[in-house]
Order: C-alpha cells, then structure tokens, then sequence
C-alpha cells in the first residue's frame, strides 16, 4: 500500500464544508472528503472538485487511511449528536496523537467534555470556529481554534493559510484550551446578533421614521460604510437595499419579518446569566428574534393597539447623523459587553484570553469584521489589562461624541412609537454602568423586608453595627421575627 | 402502638418553614417537624411552638410514623441535592399512595424529574410554589401546587386554609400536573425581579432626576399605594423609604447598592429563551441585577465616563405623575410577557393552566400581590381563552391613558442620563409587537446573503417563484454559490 498522501480530512460537504475544502485545495493542501450521504461526495468530485487536489472517501476507513499521521480531521457537521457520532465512528481507526477538529457551531460546554473525553484517550479534540459564511468559507474565514494544546503545531499551517488576512496577518490564532475555541466563537456569534440588530433598529428609524425609500436608504448605508461603521455587515446591508427584484421593487421588502435563529445568540445570553455579566444587548437582540417570528399574533395586535403616527419634521440629515452616532455607541456598548463576558469566562475556566488576539481574529474574515474590530485590537495592544473597552482614549471619546446624538435618537424613538430595543438598552447599560450609585440599595431592602434576605452597608457606613461582611437584618415592621433566610429563599 | 395525630409533616426548619408550620398549627392541623440539625426542632418545640399542636420528631422515621395516611409531608429545605436527598431518606419508609411536597424553589425541570421518577414507584410528587416571604408564610402565603393529581384531594383542605384569602377566595389551587406548580412560582418570582427593578428605577429617578428626600419620595410611594399601583411591593417601599436608622438618617440609603439574586429570575429568563418567547422586562431586571454587583467597577467608571447632569427643571408634580403612569404601562408589559411565557410552556408540556386562577392565587399573599392583580383576573375571567393581556378593554385602555406619559419619561432618562432599562425595554417592546411589520426582513435578507439561510416572503408576495414554505435563497452578489445551509450553519 502507497503512502497517504491527505494533508487534512473533511466530514460533512454542506455549503461551509464544501468550500472550506476548495480553499484548502486553493493553498496547496491535499484535501480528503468524506459525507454521510456518500452520493454527495461523488457529486462534489464530478463538479466543484474536479481537477483539484481533493480525494474522495466512501467510508470513514477510507478516509483515515488516506491521511498522513498525525492524522488531522475537520468535522463539518451539524452541532449536537451528530459530532459525538463520527468521533464515536473515528475513534477506533485513529492512533494515539490523531486530531479531531470540531468546525461546527457546537455548544462550548459540548466540546469541554469531547476535549476532555478524547484527552483520556489520547486524541487531541480542537474545537474551532469558523465565520464567514460561505464566501468566508471559500475566500478565507476568521478561525477560533482552541483545544487541546498540542494539537496547535500541527494545525497552525494549514488554519492560517485558509484563513482571511488583515494587514497581512491571518484572522486566526490560537485561543486557549478545553472548549475555549468554541465559547469565543459564541460569543462572536451573540456579537453578530446584536450587530445585525442594531442595524435592524437603524433601517426601522430609516424607513418608518424618515420614510425613506430603499434606494435612499442604500445610500445612507453606503456613506456609513466610508465611516466608522465601515464593516462587512454595514457593506452587505448596503447591497441588500439596492437589490431589486426582477419586478424592479426592492427585494427585501418582499421577506417576510420573523427571524429565524440557530441557538448561539441564545447560548450567549444563557452563558451571560449563568456567568452574572450584564450583557443586554445581545439579549435584546435574541429577543427581537422571537418578537419577530409571532408574526401573525403581532398583525392581530398592530390592528389593536395604538400609538404615535410615525411622522418626523426636524431636519432629516441632522437625524441621519444622529443614527450614525446611535449605532456606533450602541456597537460600543455591545463589544465592552462581549468582552465582559469573555473576561469573566476566562477567570472562571482559566483561560488566559489574549483580547487584541480575539480581535485581530474578528478584524477580518468573519461576519462581524469591521474597521472598528482594528481599532478594539489596537486598544488591547495599548493596554492587555484593559478592564473595560470604555476606559480606552479612543473609546471613551468616541462615545462622548456620540452620546448627544444617542440620546435623541432614544426620545425620538419612544416619541414616534419606533421600537430601539437594542439602542435603548445600550444606553440605559451605559448610564448604569457609569453610575457610582445604582437604586439596588432599594431592591436589597426590599428582599430583607419579605424575606429576611440580610444586606451590606456601603463602606462609609461600616461598623460595629454594621460589619463589612453583611449580613445585617433589620425588622423593617417591627412585626416579622428575626430568623435570616439562611436556607429557604422565597 | 397508638394511633398516628399528625396531619402533615415538615422538613426544614429555617424561617419560612417554621413560620408555615405555625401557620397550619394556627388552622388546628396537628404538625409534625424535622430538621436536619435536630437541636433545631428542640429550639423551635421550646420557643416559637410551645403550646401549639406541635409534634418534633428527631429522625425522619419518627416523623413518618407520627402522620396518618395517605402521609403528607412538606420539604422546605435549600433547592437542589438537599431535597433529593430528603425524597432518598423518605422513601424507604412511606408507602404508596404516599404524598411528598416540594415547598422549595425548586427548578422545575427537576420538578418534572422527582415527579416522573416517585410515580414509577407509587408515590405522588407535588412540587408548590410558596410565596409571601416569612410574613406571608406565617399568615397566609400565596400557594401554587402542581403535581400528582391524586395528592390534590388529600392537601386541598390544608393548603386552602393556610393560604391567603383575597375576598374570601384562597390564593391557592391546583395549578396541574408534573412541574407546573414549580413553573407557575419561577415566573412569579421572574415578575417579582421585573416589579422590583421598575420600582427601583422609579425610586432613582425621583431621587437622582427631580432631588425629592427619602420622606418625599416615601409621600409618592404612600400616594401611588393608593391608585393604580396599590401593591405590596410599593407598600413596603414607602416603609422602607421612611424606615430611619438611630441617627434619624433613611437606613435604605445605607445599603449597598449591590443585589444579589437567587436562580428563580435567571431560570425564568433561559426559560424565555428555551420557548422562544421575548420576555424583556425580567431579562433586563436580571441584568440590572448582575450590573449592580459589579459595585466596585462602576465606581472606577463612574470616574473615568461622563454623562449629562441629572437636573430636571419642569414641572415636578407632572413628572412624578408620568412617572407612575410610566411604572404601571411597563408593569402591564411585563404580566403580559410573563403570561406570554405560561402559555408558551403550556404548550410545550400540555400543562392546561387556568390564567384566572393565576391571577387568583397572586392576588393575595404573595409578594407580587396587588390589586392589578385582581383586574387581570378580571379580564381572564371574562375571555379565559384571551391571546394577550393587551387585547382586554382594561389594559388596552390603561395603556393608551398612560403611553404618553410613558413615552416622556423615557425621553427624560435618556436626556438626563438616569438608566431606565426596564421601562425602556418595556416601551420597545410593546411599539414592536404592535408593529404588524417589524425590520426582521432585513436580518432574514442579511442570512441568506452571508449563510444562505434562506428566506420566505410576504403572504402577498408567495408565487410559484416564492412558495410559502419558504427556502427560497437569493444570490445577493452573484458571487456565491446556490447551496443553501441546510445542515451548517454560521
């Protein structure tokens, strides 16, 4: 038997699988494909593949005997059970140092136990994100491999060499290990949900508010793009405005308003509430998903309900520019959340985050890449301990500028009866997080009132009375006992 | 052997069960306790219990031999292992037909868990809601039991007298089968986080926005106590508001504005997001929570980031009237997100819940106990199968008096940098879900450009070329290829 001569197998030949395969043929690399649906790999060979350096495999022996050792293999599979039954079916044809890399949207905690799992038996688990969508797929996509350390030499090439390139440098670095790979990407993903939202919010204003049409509107998203919302989903919005149907009507006023969902945004906002970080943008964007997709509850309610005529007379470009500083802040206060979340999942797993590396890997390739992602790695290359994003020169003027703007736009929403979900709760975070003094002082009270849930004073009030640790219970009534709910919480 | 006296059991003797079992022992039910440390049961037989039908029993074998049959015995023990543990310990000494009650918050998947497994084995599982903290447990608590309902027969009698009674009615019934009890509290205790956070921004406005002293502001809260907002929640904030301390300062603002929380409002709000069902106003409640104990970041940003002035120069009686208006609009929002979250459950699990009996057993004894309360009985009463609270003629009504006042405060706290994210989310949420169109086509269009999610049209525009079903993929660019991302997705 000949030497293998696979550089790297791939598992699953949907749209991102198929053109990850093309774009690792493009760099040289001899590319073994493998589907469940075997048809499909014949079909891909006999069309897209044909003449490039990619192997058809029939079977999942096929496919491993066909790779060089250390054998590396990309699952390209749908998240869930799908991934734990082709590391089930791989497992017994792989060798001690073997790579399994797991390039779905799987569920961070999923890939812990894979990676710790596969460790016991000495296979290297990588679970990595890939973004891009299928022209980052076949182009060069933002990579998130995080895993198993040593697997990282073995991959580093090829995963940089398939990925996008930023000023040179490839949109994909090492993140940590365990599941470190796939949190990151998550996060990315509950980034974009918040992204998509904002710009959402802008169109909404754009077009309810000002009653602009799509064309007028495609060119407000073409001059944003010139600025510091310059990114890809400010450019693909911009497209999308312009794209006329073969009526000559615009294409997307014909969609239908629900918007689906695959589970990340939702992990995001999950993950945020089990790790105690505010991250309220993200959750108002997931959550304007689902308002979204009750659509024929919301028809039955929009012949109901009332509320303002949505009729702005000001001066239109004064209200565009607002927009601008709107959405930039809001996107300001959607990363320092993001990057909250990535600190305090760092400290609780102990991953060590290198944060200007996250976005260098977010800069380019991926759907969140933006001119802004440059300047959020170049504020972490100032400081690596930044505590918070806001705290940047950079950051903190650019929201100064824009609060003025955001504000309005706020009033004008509840004014005109527009909904800013996402704007709002960027805002109201803002003015909380800036606040020394929050009115949870009333909140503590009140759960020591009905349920003797005790309270700490501020340090100022620390004393014998009062000890810094707490616990202190008052009888607001003069009625209730004194029994502190140690145990029961109501 | 003689006779067993005792009606019921109870473990778990920290201040809500001791208080509940006072309570049973007042209606003239012959109580039996344990404690895990058993001191506490002689303390309790010594104290609080002496005289009273009262029975301590210092193993839990004891206990069970002192109950008549079927034997009903109350967990009040700490959420999670500790009352598997107790359920282990029962076990072997009840027999079938046995009745064990959940008192705790538990999670009401494990409800569901506990439930299915004791029915294998003849036992009848209830899990109960218990609401009202140590007063209402002493003196009428609110109760919502759900479970096996076989129990139901046996616990009514008892669980109807101790409970609360609003015009003579208990706030207690059977609330349905399996984890429903434990459902029902977790999203009552959601809405407590939800009440709680929109009094507390209330509270910051009047004391950062208009300058109004803790006796002002306890002089608005007694007035409110006396319209629309008449509620336990506001009540106890006027107490709290004039509560001084020995040095004739409000002890309130003492306390450290840091609040702590316990899992029920977190749970209700990964329920939201399992059920796809956009419930705002508690998502933000909860992250306003995890925003306030971050204390000691928000002083160093508090002197890093910059904001507008929080003066407020109109007319004060006005604005401290649209701010109640504004408190009771969202606070109509946010029971209409919750009973949105009932009904989606509802149908998940087929628990056929009655939203009049809701209103009921919340109306009274129970810490979100209002008279707001009573009209949502009302308007479920009137149309059991009504889709949203919005539709009843009252809250429609309410909600058109009270949305300009609500529009303006949200304006003002935007304007004058206060965070006012629980109105605010509130008013996005409700001008989305009147929007019979919202900009979600344009996140559906951004899909398909970059993932090939594909899309469907508007009911107007469904063709042989656009069919209603959907899947319809459009190539934005006409760089892309046609493959539409049915198994992966970015």
């Amino acid at each position: 038997m000949s030497e293998p001569k696979g550089d790297i197998g791939l598992i699953g030949l949907a749209v991102m699988g198929q053109n990850l395969v093309l774009n690792a043929a493009d760099h040289g690399y001899e590319v073994v494909v493998f589907n469940r649906t075997v048809s499909k790999v014949d079909h891909f060979l006999a069309n897209e593949a044909k003449g490039k350096s990619i192997i058809g495999a029939h079977s999942i022996e096929e496919l491993v005997k066909n790779l060089k050792r250390p054998r590396r293999i990309i699952l390209l599979v749908k998240a869930g059970q799908a991934v734990d039954d082709f590391i089930a079916l791989l497992e017994p044809h792989l060798e001690k140092g073997d790579i399994i890399i797991d390039g779905g949207n799987s569920h961070f905690p999923d890939t812990i136990r894979r990676y710790e799992d596969l460790k016991t038996r000495g296979l290297l688990f990588v679970g990595s994100g890939v973004s891009g969508g299928e022209e980052g797929a076949r182009h060069g996509p933002s990579l998130m491999p995080g895993g198993h350390p040593d697997a990282w030499p073995h991959i580093k090439a090829i995963f940089q060499d398939i990925a996008a390139k930023t000023d040179g440098e490839p949109c994909c670095d090492w993140v940590g290990p365990s599941g470190s790979g796939h949190f990151v990407k998550m996060v990315h993903n509950g980034i974009e949900y918040g992204d998509m939202q904002l710009i959402a919010e802008a169109y909404d204003i754009l077009k309810r508010g000002l009653g602009l049409s799509d064309k007028e509107m495609g060119d407000v998203f073409t001059k944003w793009n010139k600025g510091v919302l310059d990114s890809y989903l400010i450019e693909i919005t911009r497209d999308i405005l312009y794209y006329n149907d073969d009526d000559g009507k615009p294409l997307v006023e014909k969609i239908l308003d629900a918007a689906g969902q695959k589970g990340t945004g939702k992990w995001t906002v999950a993950a945020a509430l089990d790790y105690g970080v505010p991250v309220t943008l993200i959750g108002e964007a997931v959550f304007s998903r689902t308002l979204s997709s009750i659509k024929d509850e919301r028809v039955r309610a929009s012949k109901i309900l009332t509320g303002p005529k949505p009729a702005f007379s000001g001066d239109k470009q004064q209200f565009i520019d607002d927009l601008e500083q709107a959405l930039y802040a809001s996107k300001i206060i959607s990363y320092t959340q993001g990057f909250m979340l990535i600190r305090e999942a760092g400290k609780v797993h102990e991953w060590e985050f290198n944060n200007a590396g996250l976005g260098l890997m977010w800069r380019g390739g991926c759907i969140i890449r933006s001119v802004f992602l440059g300047d959020i790695t170049k504020a972490y290359q100032k400081n690596p301990q930044l505590e918070s994003l806001l705290f940047d020169d950079f950051f903190h003027a650019a929201i100064d500028k824009a609060q003025p703007s955001w504000r309005r736009i706020i009033g004008l929403g509840a004014e005109l009866g527009i909904p800013t979900p996402a704007f709002a709760t960027a805002l109201a975070w803002y003015d909380g997080y800036r606040s020394d003094r929050l009115p949870a002082n009333l909140i503590q009270a009140q759960r020591d009132y009905f349920g003797a849930h005790t309270f700490k004073v501020l340090d100022e009030f620390v004393s014998q009375k009062y000890p810094k640790e707490g616990g202190i219970h008052t009888n607001w009534t003069g009625r209730g006992g004194n029994t502190s709910a140690s145990t029961y919480n109501a």
